[in-house]
């Protein structure tokens, strides 16, 4: 069945807030088999009855957030069903626990919340236990040629969509849609490899198997969706892994710093860390994890070079000699947070962000990143000429991934 | 001129991205006068055809993102060729410039990627410094009725996006929308008031000036935007900058992290910092400015307790007494790492990030900010219970802030 979601709210195309509806829908429906096949956002108002009749027009499910409100731009009720053809009632049972709500907020209560109790007279009441604006669902009704979709009218703000999304919407959709338990998705999540490349290699073997497949790329990550029946979906992260070995950072969307916290913590290992170029970033992406601390002994952001000799015991004369953006240096701070801090990795960062700083030798985007570990330090050189958010992005990936490959698997 | 917004992108549907194209359109088009009236999100491959012919019916300018990559599912170019009977050529230019990316890499090119230099021949290229798909521009061409809509094609990835749309897509529509000299915007961003409260404080006082008004409000931060006559916008900057002194962080978009390091280089001060709970993400947004190395002279990320000690001499007898998330530990950290650095300002934070590890007297979200200074040092105690990485930025910010309050205006 085709779904269609239809956002309104001129906020939304304003940017003044981030569309969250898709996510939250996304994921609800894709445990039924439903995938959203076009998703359109207009402003409160008149446009929504336009929006609704050409969303109706080629879905067999249509779902409508927002302009249930108060307000007179809320009119997505009335559009509805002058559309329908259907008489509007005033709902007693929605309007008492309105009146309810007010009263346990000590509000006063005015004739435009009323108009939240007003529903086309077809339409089935979805509670809203945290807002006043009840959801309303509509069974398919007669049109001049055959029947409107199955319609929700769902309110707009995530805290109140998101329960009635879990507690009404999809048992409804449940009694509507054919269960299919057979189709899965599965997200292979690989480093170090580009997209091309990646399709290249495997793309025609998994269109083989009739999967449905999806690419989406990120600095220095990309991720393969693979949906279809189990099988299918077995054989092709078969097919993934044996193509790029050691590439395959999660096949459950787990982020590197996560897929990396979790080894440390699986073998009892610690990490340091010792930033120059990516300023803190490295460390950050590490915490972003929950109970990153459990293998996290601490980090340096040193920027300047008195700072690498204070902090990390940097031997000034390597720095003299090689330059601070160097493979002795970066093998020297990598060494010198491991030593310092006793962990059994430290991972360092020593490059040129720009947009100023570059030189001939090392144009702006190069980049030495090590890898100190109780067998010896490991020290890469890479080239991310971008820029320098991006760039930090790349590098604190890259040393991340330095580490992952280095670690044994779960 | 009625502007449509077109995303493409199975990714976007699936939830797996959260799309924040509108927003950096709508921020974009904003200061043109412009509007976006419809958004529409359709999958990779066929169905950007027919979405695109219906904007195109709807709109005078549609912007288009994703579907110029190099995989087969990317078809945006085909599609557009097709739909205007405009024959497709490959970019000599564009063509080598992918190529010259791929050798500064150190990657093999693919047939793959030479299709990224196909365009319309009628089509203007949109240089992307920051990856390998250029953006396209077509002015209307003829159709049967009428002529197609100013008509851009753009990358997906917001790091490819938002450069080609500040430095090309926004001078284009220039040229394109009627001038509007005597209409200013002016962004006024405060920092650690609330959006209902500002409008509560400004919002009628800015309306009877006939300005239009737009409120942006993010983690710690919001943007009143005032778009009207130089004089009105001049008004209106006097009313904001009176309700609120002191929270003004810049009236010219300057990030905070930026007026701070502006500030600090103005005054020849320097900066060091010691992150227990934010996890080296102060250091980060602070080396996110560009020349950040002249003002921060060192950081240290000290999660566990050894670490506190041993890099900011805290005393194990304030941590046995206070615990890690206290006000005398706060105060330690800063006093440690301003020591240590030798720097004319520390920040310290310390505080419980989630989801993890609150108790009664100290819950999740519960942070203690210091900042030291030759005068003394300042602690402040907050309160943001929310996700890990809100807490972060949330802190992050009102590190910053306390940091800014404290230094003389530039």
């Amino acid at each position: 069945m085709r779904v269609e979601l239809l956002n309104t709210g001129t906020e939304l195309l304003l940017g003044s807030v981030l569309n969250t509806h898709v996510r939250l829908f996304a994921e609800a429906l894709f445990p039924l088999g439903l995938r959203i096949q076009r998703q359109v956002t207009v402003p409160d108002g008149p446009p929504i009855r336009e929006a609704l009749i050409d969303a109706a027009a080629r879905g067999e499910i249509v779902l409508v957030t927002g302009g249930l409100g108060p307000t007179t731009d809320d009119v997505t009720r009335e559009a509805v069903a002058e559309w329908l053809h259907l008489e509007m009632i005033r709902d007693d049972a929605v309007l008492a626990a309105i009146a309810a709500r007010f009263r346990r907020r000590d509000l006063a209560m005015t004739p435009r919340n009323a108009r939240q109790a007003d529903r086309p007279h077809a339409a089935v009441v979805l509670p809203n236990p945290h807002g006043t604006a009840p959801g309303l669902y509509l069974a398919p009704q007669p049109l001049d040629a055959g029947f409107s979709p199955h319609l929700f009218l769902l309110p707009g703000p995530p805290r109140e969509l998101q329960p009635m999304v879990s507690d009404h919407v999809v048992p409804t959709l449940r009694q509507i849609v054919p269960r299919r338990d057979d189709v899965q998705m599965r997200v292979l999540r690989l480093a170090g490899v580009g997209e091309s490349w990646v399709e290249e290699q495997v793309g025609a073997a998994l269109l083989a198997l009739r999967l449905e497949l999806g690419y989406c790329a990120r600095p220095s990550e990309v991720d393969v969706r693979l949906i279809g029946s189990v099988n299918d979906v077995a054989r092709g992260e078969a097919i993934v892994r044996g193509a790029f070995p050691g590439a395959l950072v999660s096949a459950d969307e787990r982020a590197l710093e996560k897929v990396v916290v979790d080894l440390l913590a699986a073998s009892q290992q610690t990490l340091a860390t010792a930033e120059s170029c990516t300023g803190g970033a490295l460390a950050d992406r590490l915490t972003n994890v929950a109970g990153a601390s459990r293998v996290f002994l601490g980090g340096f952001v040193t920027y300047a070079n008195e700072a690498k000799t204070r902090d990390l015991a940097v031997d000034p004369s390597l720095l003299a000699a090689h330059g601070a953006v160097s493979e002795p240096v970066a093998e020297a701070m990598a060494e010198g947070a491991r030593a310092r801090t006793g962990a059994d990795f430290a991972l360092s960062t020593t490059g040129i962000a720009g947009p100023g700083g570059g030189t001939d030798a090392k144009a702006v985007g190069t980049v030495f990143i090590a890898l100190a570990a109780a067998g010896g330090t490991r020290v890469e050189r890479h080239f991310f000429p971008s820029d320098r958010e991006t760039f930090k992005t790349r590098v604190v990936h890259t040393a991340l991934d330095l580490l992952r490959r280095a670690l044994p698997l779960a």
